[in-house]
């Protein structure tokens, strides 16, 4: 008898019957013996629509009472499938996310969990109920209400996951599970039967938006085995495992392409101890969201040249923040580039296959794709290029490195690095 | 410096505009020096909307998880209203029935406070801050989220009231206060600047929908003051007081008139022991909410007839279960009639003043309006009419017992009984 953790989005109860829907989903799982919680989002636009209220009456956009106005989506949503599993003859019961407990920092609106209480839930499950917890809300030790950001439904449920030490946290999503690239963008993406948290975990913080980087990251530590699957059939979906347990992969597993990106260059800016330090202090105290740093080499005149990306969003901060850093030094330029995205291939066998960062750059080269910037780590390329080449850069990459086909070889020994 | 509870209804915070405004008018108490704790409704509708939401998936319209669902809606208003004042300069802090500890009964969708937790409302306002608390909503020992069924907030507000030994709670309504008689009926209606508990009593159970009963007796046991006032302009509104407090009034306070009433008549029931009790078992059996209820004098057979009166609501109810009745003695039968109006004229000093009664049949008698049902208490006089004279019979009664003008004589010892 496992003990399953399921995770619906704001899609997946988006409406009357699409809960009903989940209803009979989160039945026909307990029917087959196991204990279920499930853990829910509001319903699809209604935390946009509490924040917007929340700013007609201020001029702020978070905060403690803002995390009591949007805590109320998921209530909703919570007390609306427990009562819709009811109707469908099993029992339910709804928790809060004070009432189980998920004790959480008092930065309100991206609070941290810092531990979770079994003891109702486990109580509940005991009793046969089938115990629906709502997703992104907790409470600090004082008890006020918090939320806990982005992602923060899916955090709940791994969160819960891991204090209940269940068997595996289910997603469902709109999606089948995890692709080899977007499957709008490249008619061959394929769907992975299983992906390395190391994997899940670059494509997450690379922008495929299926799960939150936080919430992998905690199952990862926690050896928590997580599935991503559709809310709308019953195909398997994508086992998210670790890396020792997938017996065979390609060098690639995947392609990213996060959009909206821009670069800032800084050029002629004197190359002494500390200076980056100084630039980067600036960029953050402006509250750029930075993504990558790259340091070109300094050249004979003792200056450097550094340049970073952000996200379009922070554009206008970026530029101001270009300005002020180069206007302090004499002699130096910025220059901002936006409409850029970040392409990336990802795979946990890149540890074990050489070329592949060569492989990426001729492919791109051939189709006549610049490539802007440049960043890796041991199981990722990212590299910028022009938006308008995203598509073709996907689909060439995707066919170059052979993700339409199901990988036939085992694990093989190959020389390290890239 | 005194401590005021002011209660907001669904309507006064019914928009952004409405919480806005709200916001004001509590800061300008503030600023005067009193420590305030306001009290909210759902925003107008939303409760309604949060039940046809719970409908949609569930056959049933109670139970502890509509009671999650119902208690999101003043969750809003309350988060809502202290982003307000906060957003208007003052400190504001939100609390939701299970923070301040109102702790009830658990019988969902009409649980009754057992209890109020002051330590962090007193720690609050002793900080300075506005305390918001969620009206209409607490939890039980166990932790399970409550709703307080009809008038909740008002409960709520008077609850606390009691709790904070509160120098008054304040009643802000889309009316000016308590008035003589329905003003849309009656042009000369008056406001009363004063009532007895004991009048305000009478009134809201005789369907004047100001207050629930629940909540003036609450604070007549405790002596605590109410005002009803306007949300939407500065009078001073009705105060709420002891009857020893009242230094003068006439005989007649108001009229009062519910609407959609029914009889039903059970004649040529034996005369025997026990068959009121069992009459009225069934009845209760069929979940009828009985209003009035008079027996005939037996006849010489030795049989009797009783009526009593119920909501249109529950009209087919109490003719299935009138049938029911008649069915199980021969001879028996029954009459229901409908399209019925509770006309009651209401005052203290009727204690005072004999001939109350009298006055007020013949006064309808002249005016042709037949009296179907007559139940009576000391400060009290209720008939049944037929609705199509309720109007006719309101204004008739107004002017008879001078209710357009403002008393003029002292209390005045006179003989007692109507």
């Amino acid at each position: 008898m496992a003990l399953i953790i399921q995770k619906y989005g704001g899609t997946s109860v988006g409406g009357i019957e699409r809960i009903r829907s989940v209803a009979r989903r989160v039945i026909a799982s307990a029917s087959k013996g196991d204990r279920v919680v499930v853990v829910v989002s509001a319903m699809a636009g209604e935390t946009n629509r509490l924040i917007e209220l929340g700013k007609t009456v201020s001029s702020r956009s978070e905060g403690r009472e803002f995390d009591v106005l949007l805590a109320s989506g998921e209530q909703v949503t919570t007390a609306l499938l427990a009562l819709a599993i009811e109707d469908a003859g099993r029992k339910a019961v709804s928790f809060l996310g004070h009432q189980v407990q998920i004790t959480t920092s008092g930065a309100f609106s991206k609070a941290r969990i810092e531990s979770v209480n079994t003891d109702r839930t486990l109580a509940a499950l005991k009793e046969g109920y089938i115990v629906v917890v709502a997703g992104f809300q907790g409470a600090t030790r004082e008890g006020s209400i918090t939320t806990l950001g982005r992602g923060g439904s899916d955090i709940t449920a791994v969160a819960l996951g891991v204090a209940l030490k269940a068997d595996r946290v289910e997603f469902y999503k709109d999606v089948d599970g995890i692709f080899t690239a977007d499957p709008s963008v490249c008619p061959d993406a394929r769907m992975l039967p299983r992906v390395a948290y190391e994997e899940m975990l670059e494509m997450s913080y690379l922008g495929a938006k299926v799960l939150h980087p936080r919430c992998v990251e905690m199952a990862r530590r926690n050896g928590l085995p997580l599935v991503v699957r559709s809310s709308l059939n019953f195909n398997p979906g994508t086992q998210v495992v670790p890396e020792e347990e997938l017996m065979e992969y390609a060098a690639v597993s995947g392609i990213v392409c996060d959009k909206n990106q821009v670069k800032v260059s800084l050029n002629g800016i004197p190359d002494r101890p500390g200076i980056l330090a100084g630039v980067f202090t600036s960029v953050a105290e402006a509250e750029i969201n930075i993504d990558m740093i790259v340091e070109d080499t300094a050249s004979a005149d003792g200056r450097t040249a550094v340049s970073f990306t952000c996200g379009s969003a922070d554009l206008a901060a970026a530029e101001k923040a270009a300005k002020k850093i180069t206007s302090a030094y004499p002699g130096s330029s910025f220059a901002v580039r936006s409409g850029l995205n970040k392409l990336s291939i990802v795979g946990a066998g890149m540890r074990l296959h050489s070329g592949v960062a060569a492989k990426m750059f001729t492919a791109l080269a051939k189709e006549g794709v610049s490539v802007y910037m440049v960043n890796t780590s041991d199981i990722k390329v990212s590299c910028l290029i022009e938006a308008k080449y995203s598509e073709l850069a996907v689909r060439t990459l995707h066919e170059v490195f052979e993700l339409g086909k199901a990988p036939s070889g085992r694990r093989r020994a190959a020389s390290r690095g890239k």
